[in-house]
């Protein structure tokens, strides 16, 4: 009790100081925003990329290395009075030195040589780890977070990206995605935490928690300001290719995507960036009930709501909802955008919006309102008292440690959907062969936003970590592992050019080998590039797959891949399988310990596997996804039947779950549920299980219910022959209730079953 | 002028004795409705499958040949007072004498022993001829319709079918299906007339005018009440299964899914039946908004709602919206349906709807109103004068004249997609290697629908046809065409089941012949037995396709499939691509006639083809899906590259066209827009030519606008040589209005492209 007490109290004190810096600082921005013209403000809500103001032919690209342009600086931040850079140079990561030199150089003019000398508001999208800083710890990306269900190391690697961002002068990330991940034709479902939202809404918190701190101090040195992507439903596109419509009704909008969002604003996060695409036929940027009546008014959203690249001049240039540029501004900011990411050209911006506010088109109360929230976050920055941190202040940047979260999330993560007769773990001395275009890549373990956008810059900059291939040879000796490719991506190609590559000398070298270990998957892509056509994993490698299995070797099936990419023409000749996700500059070591058994594996899919290209839908799903036969001639019948379900996951021990049990069998509105489940590891060696507890709505009124939804998830430790109960608490209000056709929440007495494994037991809410 | 007046005075005649005779027909509905007894009112709303009064051991089935059940009959009719029966009995066609026992003996107990002597409403899908009426004309499926562009032949396939229908006794056939067939992984996508929304009005009213004829007097013995299927949005599914949930927007439900149903209804169209799916969440069937608010209201439909199979059930046991059947009947009823395809247990809908209003659930209104609906019907047919027709009277049924009209359907359907240095048409003296698992299948030409449900009966009932093979053999001599399946479907398997049958032979065979006729496509399907996983054509026809591709002979690949299946794994080794939809009964002459030039081909493809199952998306999409390369370094680039579009069909002559111009550049809003366009037979055989009108709004202000959108279509016939100018009009206020954000239409002002062909006209549409 004691010790509650004080965190508590330490809690409240936490907040009335967060409370009165606040107070003291709204009033600074009140005073701020009185001296400042028309033309200041417009400034305050551009923001511009990086290679606008580096020394180059033009102001796409910059000389390598990149200086700044004075002259393009003082014209930027003077002449227009920009308030805010984003990204790194050319494309291309840079020391923390660099990026003190850059950044400082930045602040320098325009706290020095501006007339209200406000500091530039610095960005770059840090998503899993310091995605453009030399010598930074890659984390597993987020898809890997997801399936590791370790709120703690997320939290820890949100921690350390702050901590390596402050690093490189860097206060603000494009991070965390709250968005679900729902979609496996989507290009960036690996950037999400997958396809459940409550898992996405606990593990966002965490993550911004981790960025912003305790209270969101993020004027701490060690903090940064997080912010929200993409305000809303960027994933669910109809046709599953990027920035493309979804069409999302109300009920879903608020029962699926609404919910980690609305968590994160009330966790304090300071920024959010709007969703590129088109909701119901509307660009999500031009959307005022969304963006001012939803987030700004309903949910309380204080913070700064950043455009996405370019998706102001999207509405007219893409969408064509707009006649000019000028119509598009006028657009996107009375819808209720605080900033836009031009990035290029960024005289039409501020140009427009001050003619527009002059002819009355757009009102002052809404520049005010967009720069007070621009203010807000450079004030909680501290970046008036310290526009910029100093590398030497960050001597843990790169270190083991780091390093070691890093691992450890990568070996939480990986996920063993597969082993027949026990082939894993592998005996240490077994000779293996390794082929697949998996196999020796840096690239394809990190993913895209690795040192470049679409990371194909990860071979200059991750040498000194390994790959699985190098991982085998240091734990099993080189003379035991042999590589032949077979597969390879091609060298500058798109992300699904593959090639042969010794394909007839991997299927000869299989003779003489004990296991075969067959890395598979994806080269590195996001967004607009990494639009995919066809589900199935490329022939090429379906190919290797199959005549590797024809040599009647154990084969065991590594996945390293952004999405889950089909495998059913030959999952069933693969002895095991391992999805390691992109797990990062840390994750070769982690997968071979896995597959040697110096780790249990303890990853838990956070989306669903599915079997054929045109069979994805998610484990939230309506009743008549998987209909039973039906009576007489007209036996319809569906089949739901993916390959691997949401949260399937091996482990080299065995776990026996038993005694399912609620307090109660019927329950009054407003009261706990209590549920717990007892959860024993039968098997021979220590394991950590996740154990998941659903709920199933058995009627409803306004909409079809779900079949089930994720309520609950906890991560244990089990040593051989251990038990534990694990407790849940259920509230109605909370975790019974659902969203009906207008969108109006609605909790209605009924019976509900709640499920743990394949447990179930049932509950009645009265009325 | 003399002669247009004349037609005017007839058409105004008819129409006034159309509105005398409904007048009249009124006031008997009245007098009837306050006669009937609560339970016999309810039995009017009530529909029951035929094998639930067959003689057999259960509800289910029937002995066969079946026979009345009398005290099935009795019970049914007279103590439960159905009003309505439906479909065949044991899933399979019977003859003309048969269907005549079956409703004539129905018809005396319902007219002779109830109480109030109201004929039974019979029945049945006759969706290409009548489906389940032995020796009927079976015309192509409503796909290949589309493809013909020809509203002469869609009409006249629907007045022959509601000729054949009433030869079979039955007055009302399930038929057409008015939803855009947009998504190629849906079963049912052949049962559309494509994807277009007004290809679907256009050719959707003139079947319902070819079934219901002039001023749809359907009480004439020669015509029958059509149903409009399915209100609404059906095929617009999230997983492409049938029966599933859609997201449907206000704006895209007006826009896309609404157009064809308005106009049916204003043609006067009898009957509709409901969507199985759900839609936002809200199963359409217990849809008040749609049904009633929509549909009854603001279209002013007075006709009769039926339910789908099993669809007030299905509310309860698989959407969970009811936790009772009563509760599922109050839920429909009371949304608006009039009548319940039961189609087994009558019991509980009858008993639980008696109940209900007597409970005050349902309003008497209410049910008076449905009965009111389902009396109209009846009367508008004719029944209680007269019940039944008598095939005697229908010395046309199965004739030649019947015949041809269904050949010309299927030679002015089949689309010529591809046909690499003239490959078609055929030498009559080559020596020809017909292969693949659709060769030799009547079954496979005419699809689901046919004699029995899912058509696996059409062997027993259509050898009198020829197929691919049989045709060849006719035109060509036998000893010069050589059938080796390669591929066959398996006996009794599902749809997608095909195994190897003499492969090797096939390709050995290759070596004598000239030209290879390669047969691909699907077994036949429809509804959830052919909901589909993988859009790939199966993998042993694909590798058929790519082991007689090797041997180097010209191969022409004939497709026979309800929707498009994916055929780019070997598209560039086939030297001609022919499609056959699902062209019936005449479709194997049709189609050799065209591979032999007897038939210049001159279908269109009524939706787009897809080169990959995960870029599904149709012509008809938003900017955003086909957008440009932007600047700087984010250079986002999308592919809209289907295998073949919209439209696409070749001819074996050549089509120039010109002088693509509008009598104006500027219009004012009510104003007609004049568009003319030349066209010329440039080649050396006489060919018809579709002449298509799309529009492209090139900025719209409250959604963001499709790409371009169909306005008009004509076919027209050229000798070689020969020119005709086509004149197109178009209104602004229909043809260039939108449906904004809410449901709203809006014309704005503004550019608008018309495009013919590969040419545009901008016009302007002023204030």
């Amino acid at each position: 009790m004691k010790v509650k007490m004080k965190i508590a109290l330490l809690f409240l004190m936490g907040l009335s100081h967060l409370v009165l810096a606040q107070k003291n600082d709204e009033a600074k921005i009140e005073a701020l925003i009185k001296k400042m013209t028309l033309e200041e403000k417009v400034g305050q809500m551009a923001q511009i990329t990086l290679d606008v103001v580096g020394k180059g032919d033009d102001v796409y690209s910059s000389y390598d290395p990149v200086e700044l342009d004075m002259d393009a600086l003082k014209k930027a931040l003077i002449d227009y009075k920009i308030g805010s850079i984003l990204n790194t140079a050319n494309n291309k990561a840079l020391t923390n030195e660099h990026w003190y030199e850059i950044i400082s150089g930045i602040q320098k003019v325009a706290m020095k040589q501006t007339r209200l000398k406000i500091p530039v508001l610095y960005g770059v999208d840090e998503i899993h780890g310091a995605t453009y800083t030399v010598g930074a710890t890659m984390f597993p990306q987020q898809i890997a977070q997801g399936a590791s269900r370790n709120r703690e190391l997320v939290r820890k690697g949100a921690e350390i990206t702050a901590y390596e961002t402050r690093a490189g002068s860097i206060p603000w990330t494009f991070s965390p995605v709250l968005d679900l991940g729902l979609d496996p034709r989507f290009s960036r479902m690996w950037e999400s935490f997958g396809e459940d939202p409550y898992l996405c809404t606990q593990l966002g918190v965490e993550m911004i928690n981790g960025y912003e701190g305790d209270n969101n101090t993020v004027g701490d040195p060690e903090h940064i300001a997080s912010c929200l992507k993409h305000f809303l439903g960027y994933h669910a596109t109809i046709s599953g290719k990027d920035r493309t419509p979804a069409y999302i009704p109300e009920d879903a909008l608020r029962e699926y995507h609404l919910p980690a969002f609305k968590a994160a604003i009330e966790a304090g996060a300071h920024t959010i960036m709007i969703n590129s695409g088109i909701i119901n036929g509307v660009p999500v940027h031009a959307n005022y009930d969304l963006l001012t009546k939803l987030l700004k008014e309903e949910l309380g959203f204080k913070g700064l709501v950043v455009t996405d690249w370019a998706d102001i001049e999207n509405l007219q240039r893409r969408d064509r909802i707009a006649e000019t540029n000028k119509d598009a501004v006028m657009l996107a900011i009375n819808a209720g955008i605080d900033m836009s990411m031009i990035p290029y050209q960024y005289e039409p911006f501020c140009n427009d919006l001050v003619a527009l506010v002059k002819e009355g088109k757009v009102s002052m109360e809404r520049i005010d309102d967009a720069v007070r929230r621009v203010l807000r976050v450079k004030f909680a920055l501290n970046l008036f008292e310290k526009p910029t941190t100093h590398y030497k202040d960050y001597p843990k940047f790169g270190s083991d440690e780091f390093g070691k979260a890093a691992y450890d999330m990568a070996a939480e993560s990986i996920t063993l959907l597969k082993n027949d007769d026990n082939v894993l773990p592998l005996d240490k001395s077994a000779k293996v062969l390794v082929a697949g275009p998996n196999a020796n890549s840096m690239r394809t373990l990190n993913g895209a936003w690795t040192y470049s956008w679409q990371g194909d810059r990860v071979p200059e900059f991750a040498s000194e970590y390994n790959t699985i291939l190098e991982a085998l040879q240091n734990k099993m000796g080189e003379k035991n592992v042999t590589f032949v490719p077979g597969v390879s991506y091609k060298d500058g190609g798109k992300y699904y050019e593959d090639e042969l590559d010794q394909m007839e000398e991997a299927v000869k070298s299989a003779a003489d080998a004990d296991v075969i270990i067959l890395c598979l998957g994806e080269s590195t892509y996001t967004e607009k590039p990494g639009d995919l056509n066809d589900l199935y994993i490329s022939e090429n490698q379906t190919e290797l797959a199959k005549k590797l299995a024809e040599t009647g070797k154990p084969i065991v099936l590594v996945l390293n891949e952004g999405r889950p990419r089909i495998i059913s023409r030959f999952e069933q000749q693969m002895n095991a399988i391992v999805q390691s996700y992109l797990p990062g500059n840390h994750g070769g070591d982690a997968l071979v310990d896995i597959l040697l058994g110096e780790v249990n594996p303890s990853g838990k899919l956070p989306y669903t596997y599915p079997r054929y290209p045109n069979a994805t839908i998610s484990y939230i799903h309506k009743p008549s996804e998987e209909q039973k036969k039906a009576e007489g001639v007209y036996n319809y019948e569906a089949d739901y039947n993916p390959q691997f379900k949401f949260g399937h996951g091996l482990s080299y021990t065995t776990f026996e779950y038993s005694n399912l049990k609620t307090d109660k069998a019927t329950y009054k509105k407003g009261e706990d549920i209590k549920v717990s489940v007892t959860v024993k590891n039968t098997g021979k060696v220590e394991g950590k299980e996740v154990v998941h507890l659903f709920s199933s709505d058995l009627v409803a009124s306004s909409v079809t219910p779900d079949v089930k939804r994720l309520r609950r998830f906890e991560k244990i430790n089990l040593k051989p022959g251990e038990s534990k109960t694990v407790d849940f608490t259920l509230s109605p209000e909370k975790d019974l209730s659902y969203f009906g056709r207008d969108g109006k929440k609605l909790l209605e007495a009924g019976a509900f079953e709640l499920m743990v494994n394949d447990d179930k037991v049932e509950i009645d809410l009265s009325e």
